[in-house]
């Protein structure tokens, strides 16, 4: 017997999918937790075409198509520098893997729109998670900055206090979108940032893997994105194992005792080549020991929550155990 | 007998009014070449609650109220300095003068829908004038950057080649959001740059003045407000007439013979403090022979017009005697 | 009987005293390794006028007054930010602490030209630990490049890979004068960075400053500077400890193993207030994956040693041992 | 009978010879209104070690070998991109004219030490005039900054208030060491800038050629140096005449009636590439009314002088007359 989702809370999904996008869509369905109002799609580890066809490929291959509405999402990033993830994600962003188109219409309304509708039919009730660069976030609180107090709740994936990947000292997708990111942190949203240093924290092994694969049918798509992950990490950086990037970000939507967290200003670089895209973060409790002007110093008014590393919870537990309550097609 | 509109090209006119927008509204619809679809406000002058109200009162005062729809645009920047031109265009940004505001129900759709939608409509026929901040054009621009190459022609006024207003170097409206005018120039659209270095050579005198005031009510209105513009001009510029900037950027979209102009790059600055939204201009047979990166190479692929001074065609007699041709209520 | 110094190596101190430079000299002096050639004076800490006196000061209260002379350095940062350490280390740089002058004449010749003229005299095998700003070895290399090669051994203490004191990402001394710091890491010099990864990670505590007290008046100088360093850090940052910051990079130049290094290139951030003064790590072996320009990937090729972390060697025993050998006046 | 030089002043020429700083030397002496105390060489137009090797060379052809030391100066900008004039001067930076070598002993003292040491000589009565990039003036200023109150005047030729030459806003000498000039302008000095606004207003014609070609042997190396220059500019630029950019900075330093000039500041541009080396310039009488933060406006209080235009005084006149009142060997 099914337990009506009475208590199910609206969500927004903004994704660039993307291995670990696709898996954190999976995993959010099987938490039970969320009512999916929307699947946006923005360019990222892939340009937007293929994002948005994988997005809609997504529902159909999770048993949602029709009943998820695929958003397109804006065609090109506020800064100047395309992003390319470089392969990491396969060809086509879901490592190669090829799975049906949805047999939904495509939606009249963009990304943007939709976001800016819903934000206002469930007003101070919708979470926002974004797991690729946060332009269609951006676009829309360009659009009608209020948007910002309508939220709940903003999570996304991105950022990195100590250490960052595509340069050493930025995230992806930040970099791939900085300005983007500035516009989310100086909104007034109230957002939590969960980057590197939560991230790297929670991973998925090969015992993960194996147990999908004992699951049978019901989890070899999954299984076939995850093995492709995580070749992607022993090959690009030697790691066994790789981390639950966009999972974690879902995950800390609903309980942020995933992670270790804590108050904040990210105050983010968009003017220096060599730093672009670093989110520097200003503890609430220190930011105005800093050397900064009066101009930064200013930004420290706006805070927002940031993740520090892991937290009490096991995440990785909890990510595929949930995987396994939501086969695929 | 009124001669029927057989010719009348489509046109937006995005600005901040601001008492010369509110004088190129005047002079647009005095040209009579021009099928007017949206006015649309956006923040630069003053904010966008006096902007937007301001274009809906002026709607009203010059006859057009009802027919023409006033759209709200973006409330904020991409960048992170908000616009405020220091009270040079008085409190309200209508020089301090009180007219009603429009009977005409608010538009549900914004700015930037409409802006969008309009150039679907009229795609390869429309013309797009925007006289304040370039916020609305690249918030279109960002959520579907097909705009770009379903517009006509996009001219702006702004920007500076030689001497700047705000700052040395930098014309007001390109400073107020240079990001805005970077994502605009760079978007692949055929646009006119219709800055200082040609807008500080058509001037409005006394004379001019006088035209106006001998012309009777109908132009007491447009009397008042260069009147007070005049006067701005002379209390903080020490100057005896004054620029026609946004009239020009009106004149310039149906003849360019206004001004003289030139094919090359313009590049915005928007990562120093110093030159924030200079707009440097590569002529397009020079542009290689500079000492630049690549990355800045990369960017003369994407020309447009410059306006760099003062052409053939008396712009500032063109415009008085079109301010007649259309009397305000 | 006294040992003959017949291996002891030949060594400029560069740094701007300052109460851990203070000792710094103190332990160089008690580990016995080193030829002390010459006490040069920068501004830092504090003023160069005071950071010169207390130089002067500290050689007659370690009994090397006249036998090492000391050098005025250079009067003004390359940065236009002057540095100023906001009195943690006393109004006068050394804990309030009066000592006397030097009674030795002053130098006619600038550091700038002792550090020129020495590089040539013990050329490749010459030593150069700098604790300050690096404003003096850096326009010594402006004025002769050639003094890159002609250096066995750069050691300086600045920076941090990972975390930052005078704003979150970056280090004090590199931020004082991040253009000086700059010159030096694409000077060829074969240079080793001690930053604060490193330094933070060896302490000095309460029990350390028990043993200098048992030590009698030999020891009662650097008991009261050390008394004041405990002090303000924990006042200033509420730890009961404090790091080795000066003294750390004068036992790297010996023995690198009380830390661990690794090769690699050092960027600093001169363009960007927000991250200015940061040194950016560009591991050897990774540093041409990021994604950065040709223009920055160019100085990968230029790289130095930089220190990680605690090596296998106590330095804080070691530190404290050596001073003991070297009681002051 | 000679006129016993009375009256004549100490003077500096610090240059990149180059064919305008030959030219310019030869003007200077031609004056007969100075005392040339040391001519230094620094990179710029070409590597140090020709334009070194051209300035000795130049003091030979020129009559004062061994009367007029020259000294080498510092060997690398400030900044970290090497400047390079693309060939303009010729390979050898003297349109390929090979003249032979000083019979002078080489200077044991640098460029920088010597100016310093003028500077005490003559203080209060020493004009430096710098005709290339300014890395041994700011070099000198670095070690000793009150260099800058024991200067009558420092006249600098480069910057450009308009247009730039090798980039659209920037000129060359400043654009080859940006951080230099820097150091110059905020130094105290009692500086007159000298930049395109002013040089591309007086201008040498084929017309002075044939005089100097008229007038014989002891103009033959000049003719030979300025068709070169000439025709850098035919084939670069083309124009059939040319600037005379160094030498109407000498004339400058002895009469301002050759330019227009105003008071004011110059605020240059070191942290952006597009716009890298220009010198924004804030009159002294409008600087406080730009939207600058307390940190730009903050330099408004060291102004100096800067050329803005052609002058009463016909400086191409008296260039060509004092050229030939000094014939070369």
């Amino acid at each position: 017997m099914e337990v009506p989702p009475v208590n199910r809370s609206p969500i927004i999904l903004d994704s660039d999918p993307g291995l670990d996008d696709a898996v954190a869509l999976q995993y959010l369905l099987g938490t039970g937790l969320w009512d999916l109002k929307a699947f946006t799609a923005v360019a990222g580890n892939v340009p937007l075409d293929h994002t948005y066809r994988n997005a809609r490929a997504l529902t159909r291959a999770l048993r949602i198509d029709g009943d998820v509405p695929v958003y397109r999402g804006v065609g090109r990033t506020l800064s100047r520098i395309s992003p390319d993830s470089g392969g990491f994600h396969g060809e086509n962003g879901l490592g190669d893997e090829i799975i049906p188109d949805s047999t939904a219409p495509h939606q009249t309304e963009s990304a943007v729109q939709a976001i800016l509708r819903l934000s206002k039919e469930y007003e101070g009730e919708l979470t926002l998670v974004a797991t690729g660069p946060l332009t269609n976030v951006a676009a829309a609180l360009i659009e009608d900055p209020d948007l910002a107090r309508r939220l709940k709740k903003l999570v996304f994936m991105g950022g990195a206090v100590h250490t960052g990947n595509i340069t050493p000292v930025a995230e992806f997708n930040v970099w791939a979108d900085p300005e983007a990111t500035d516009i989310v942190v100086t909104s007034g949203a109230p957002y939590t940032m969960v980057g590197l240093d939560a991230t790297h924290a929670w991973r998925f092994t090969q015992g993960d893997l194996d147990t999908l694969v004992a699951a049978g049918p019901g989890q070899e798509l999954t299984a076939n994105l995850m093995r492709h992950y995580l070749k992607s990490y022993d090959v690009n950086a030697g790691q066994p194992d790789c981390p639950l990037h966009d999972p974690l970000a879902v995950g800390v939507a609903a309980d942020e005792s995933f992670v270790t967290a804590a108050d904040g200003t990210i105050v983010v670089e968009c003017a220096s080549e060599l730093t672009r895209g670093q989110t520097v973060f200003l503890p609430a409790d220190e930011a105005r020991t800093y050397a900064y002007s009066d101009a930064i110093k200013a930004r420290t008014l706006q805070t927002g929550r940031v993740a520090l590393g892991k937290g009490p919870r096991n995440f990785s537990a909890h990510f595929t155990e949930n995987l396994l309550r939501w086969p695929s097609a």
